[in-house]
């Protein structure tokens, strides 16, 4: 969701949100080369062009900005699942295909992604704040995409054999080991292969 | 299997079986308190009362122990598995279950676990060498869970809906992201119940 929509108390103005467009992009770029751990603010400043005036009136910290570039991520992905899950052209074990296609089309992207995602849980264990505020994050994205399985499942009229809780649980953790497991083994796995084989079952015998 | 068997070449003297122990147990203290990266080879062997030489002529450096390290938890691990498997009085799903119960009964060494190998798989994927390291030492430990489900599931007469190896393969991810998950909400989360509840449906609908 936009950001204007998450503060509706300060609703942003257009230079506002430019800002902060401009502070993510500088974030990816920075977080590509140094990862999580090795950008400081400054590197992210420099590279934006902004002072650290600018960045902590957007941000309250790199974790903020983290969990900023995550919502983003996680809601394009989202309308991408519901854009596909609404085709009724396709078998529920092609809408999992599709989604999976699309979503380890780009493979800067995903690796970028994987990185952060990867880097940025390990901090959030470590370190309870950051943990509380990355939880909910997930949280809040696996709520949404268990919405969308259940009802794309009883639109079609398919019982899991899982909750769709579960089913969601279980994609976003086969997506990221997959991701992983793919960069470790670039020819073996490709992207996304694991989790569609898989996923394939968790849909039930019905699923086509 | 123990180190004098992985270096026939080099058959291990007891003394130098425990210097390499004392070490280990080192690194499993000091990797636990700073983390993989933020431990260098001279913490190792301050903790252990080792010199860098002692260091040396046993690990070629810190990512050959970590592989060290991960191969006997992995070890240890499927020999649990294999325990646990040939048990002809626990249906299939009782055998996950029973599994997943002794690996994570440990909160201690799992939290460790799974941070020493999340950290290392960044690494791995960031680095070259360590990444064809870490690939060959994971595919060995799949490889041997793969045959453990396959050698199981012929015994019992269980035909699986995914692969033996995609099943070590999803095991595998979703042991390590149920701990992840486990780790930011201990509360909801209880560790291993994912990995329960859907390696259940990979059973078949034979499996009880």
């Amino acid at each position: 969701m936009p950001a204007s929509k998450r503060h509706p108390e300060t609703s942003l103005t257009p230079r506002r949100a430019a800002t902060r467009d401009r502070l993510i992009d500088a974030a990816h770029e920075v977080f590509a080369e140094r990862g999580f751990h090795g950008a400081s603010v400054e590197d992210l400043c420099e590279r934006a062009g902004f002072t650290r005036g600018a960045f902590y009136s957007n941000f309250s910290s790199k974790d903020d900005l983290v969990l900023e570039i995550s919502q983003r991520y996680s809601e394009r992905l989202l309308a991408g699942v519901a854009q596909v899950a609404a085709r009724d052209d396709l078998t529920p074990a092609e809408v999992v295909q599709a989604v999976l296609t699309a979503w380890t089309s780009d493979r800067r992207e995903r690796r970028l992604w994987w990185l952060l995602q990867t880097e940025f849980t390990l901090h959030a264990v470590r370190d309870s704040a950051a943990g509380r505020s990355w939880a909910k994050q997930q949280a809040g994205v696996r709520t949404s995409l268990a919405r969308l399985v259940e009802e794309t499942a009883a639109r079609r009229g398919l019982t899991l054999p899982v909750s769709a809780d579960d089913f969601a649980r279980a994609a976003m953790a086969l997506a990221a080991a997959g991701t992983g497991q793919h960069l470790l083994e670039p020819r073996s796995q490709p992207d996304g292969a694991l989790a569609a084989r898989v996923l394939r079952v968790l849909l039930g015998a019905q699923a086509g």
